[in-house]
């Protein structure tokens, strides 16, 4: 094996700079989703790519949406052509603003002293280009890949992936495979290797009550009711101070980590002290206050978030208004077994039942969340790679805390996940100065070299 | 007293069009103190129309702020020299805008149909003109005033009289008078008169609650504290969803209405479900609930109303974000008996006592509230000779529902007011299409010639 991973590390290392150079053409496209800017030319560049290393492709168009980009490449003659492994990337990025905070010109990727700075350098080319690169030292090394591997690339991941779960659905037998490698990851801040195997999901509410026709005079609020003080009391009735979620229902189904979730989580890093400078945390952690592991919080327990809310007059100084119409932004994320439309009706019924008629709720998003069976081969065998890759520790959490559109794989493929990929603690995705280390996108196409070579094998003990 | 009514009349009708070419002019200014224009012109004007009917004036300007003009008249030989009466008024007007709402020029008056269009028409210029013209009328029908007038006529109502106490502190003795009429007032829907003893106080608060020091990502809400929930809970204990004021404290000191008033306000006209169409109101009164009288609670409750609120993502669709601030404005109209300073200590001690040390509040305007003795004879003078003039039913509540820098006047110059005045429902006081009408112009010279004229005697009973 030694010998093996050395091979795959000198080849890696021979064909960097030709690697790098391809993924800054990539990232000098300004694939933006959300401003719907060069995406048939990213398209037709990432179908050239998978075309050169002898991958056949399929541009899905036909459901709406920016295409959603199919690629295959059949096992080696020596490899275990009954095995597949599916990456899940996309092609677009986060818009560059605020561009006056750049050091280096967006899409124009320049390397200063190691780093490649762009925006998707991170989130999510450089992973697309080492999974690609990953296939070529396994062509040149080995004469052929030990598996099917199957990419799904699509385009609206930043705004959403409104458009995919008809694709997936219309194409699972086309995208069906064994196990899936997953869009991101990359290493925290001591430098350890940080994955997941599942994600939260996501019921995002849209609260409002409208208590009239027009902005009124404050004066009149001796008599006349209050849009925003109706909300206020709304919310309050749906979590408590001491942050526990009232709504009745909310809880069902949900599915109890297993013990070796219980024992993964407990080994995951968590330093309160730097989370608390890294925001300027005013108050102590709420999990404190319920004498719960805050790590336990984060992938076990589902949330309640108030991300905005908005009422009358809102400028400097007083202004005497009764505000005609109050609205609140409320996101839960929700653990596995929770269903987003359940949510919805938890919380349409709790208002009811507490004489809150008056405010009407919507979702805005709904996502159920993914959590891998954690003792499956794939997850294990993801992980050991890695230790041996990277000689670091691993830290594999059962789920993220976020949330991404990972549920619908698990639904209509049914397989298991994990993410992975070649950021930093410093990638900054979604904000200026993106950026990915050159030694990480290296070890990254190494470890996912190494991790395909021995696919067969450990996914061969479950069949 | 009916032909002396008829003399007035008369007198008044011969120069109503002279005294609406003084008003035309007046209104021709841009006093609009918000943007500092046409002060000193006003001001210049203001003074030559006191002079021109033999009046003398100081025009005070030591504290800062616009000019407060001082304007005198003394009693006739006939007259009561020992008794003086003082006019409120303020020279400046509302910013006109929007402006193309405007079906004429806000500075341009014109007269259409016998309705007078101008900024300032209703509030406050109209009144002033009036009670001149009043003055005019005794000089040229009695040969001389029945007592002493004054006037107080500021710069700065528009923008909450901020610099008004100081100048009514130290010339106190200057507009020291028996008896004061405020600003306004007018018509209401059914044509009655409409007046006012008194006026609400208010503490106009804001809270705020800051949680971290940047924006975080809602995936952190398992485990880090959330300011918009936290704002949200305290607002929630400070009034309960049956609209109960749960501050402690709060209520200290309120001076209970007495019979009289009490039944003056059982006899105020209150149409609910004008009030509801009005407004287009979506949820029955609060008073309601209650069994309280919308009417008892308009003039004799204090108020606690969220008048604006804003925290995190409040733009169209989702985003994830857990705010790092929120923050509200509440609006407390207080009755007599309460003090500003002690409503911000009491809400303080709540949040404190409640666990809210997070939750920071400050008062952005305290005043407090004022309410005339609603036996004093001039309180009655005022009605009374309204009825006489005007044939109509007249309303005069113990206070308004809004709120006013009367107190100072109560409390440094100890006396009774009554707010009258020649607008009408129509009048659209901060509004575009600001109006009066040139009959309740005629009719509001005509009551204050007769209520001053009968003044002296009025007042001797208590003197």
């Amino acid at each position: 094996m030694t010998h093996q991973l050395d091979q795959y590390r000198g080849f890696t290392s021979s064909i960097l700079e030709e690697s790098i150079e391809k993924l800054k053409t990539y990232l000098s496209f300004p694939t933006i989703s959300a401003q719907n800017t060069a995406i048939l030319e990213t398209v037709e560049f990432v179908v050239s790519m998978i075309d050169e290393l002898g991958g056949t492709t399929q541009v899905l168009d036909d459901l709406g949406g920016n295409p959603v980009i199919y690629g295959h490449f059949a096992a080696g003659d020596k490899g275990d052509s009954s095995k597949t492994l599916l990456f899940y990337n996309h092609y677009d990025v986060q818009p560059p603003e605020p561009l006056d905070e750049w050091h280096t010109e967006p899409f124009n990727p320049t390397v200063i002293d190691g780093t490649l700075y762009a925006r998707g350098a991170s989130d999510n080319k450089g992973d697309l280009v080492a999974r690609l690169t990953a296939i070529k030292v396994l062509q040149e090394t080995e004469g052929g890949l030990p598996c099917n591997i199957k990419f799904m690339i699509e385009g609206e991941e930043e705004i959403g992936s409104p458009n995919l779960p008809p694709y997936l659905e219309k194409y699972k037998d086309l995208f069906n495979a064994d196990a899936c490698i997953w869009e991101f990851g990359g290493k925290d801040e001591k430098e350890r290797i940080s994955m997941v195997a599942g994600i939260k999901g996501m019921a995002y509410l849209e609260l409002s009550c409208v208590g009239a026709d027009i902005d009124m005079h404050s004066s009149v609020g001796a008599y006349v009711d209050n849009a925003a003080w109706r909300l206020v009391q709304a919310l309050a009735s749906m979590k408590n101070k001491e942050n526990e979620i009232l709504v009745e229902g909310f809880f069902d189904g949900i599915i109890p980590p297993t013990e070796e979730e219980i024992e993964a989580v407990k080994n995951l890093p968590f330093n309160e002290d730097a989370v608390a400078e890294l925001y300027g945390l005013k108050r102590p952690l709420i999990t404190a206050s319920r004498g719960r592991d805050p790590r336990e919080a984060m992938v076990f327990e589902p949330t309640m978030t108030i991300c905005g809310i908005e009422s009358g007059y809102t400028g400097p100084g007083a202004k005497t208004v009764l505000p005609k119409k109050a609205t609140a932004k409320v996101d839960c994320r929700l653990v596995p077994g929770q269903d987003p439309d359940h949510i919805l009706a938890c919380v349409q019924k709790h208002l009811l039942t507490q004489g809150f008629s008056d405010v009407e709720v919507s979702m805005i998003n709904g996502q159920k969340a993914y959590r891998s069976d954690y003792s499956h081969p794939f997850v294990h065998l993801v992980q050991e790679t890695a230790r041996e890759v990277y000689q670091s520790e691993v830290v594999l959490a059962p789920n993220s805390a976020g949330t991404g559109p990972m549920f619908i794989f698990g639904e209509y493929l049914g397989l298991p996940i994990v993410s992975t990929g070649v950021g930093w603690v410093g990638s900054k995705a979604h904000a200026p100065n993106e950026s990915i280390r050159l030694k990480d996108f290296e070890q990254g196409v190494v470890h996912m070299a190494f991790m395909l070579a021995s696919l067969p094998k450990a996914l061969s003990v479950t069949a």
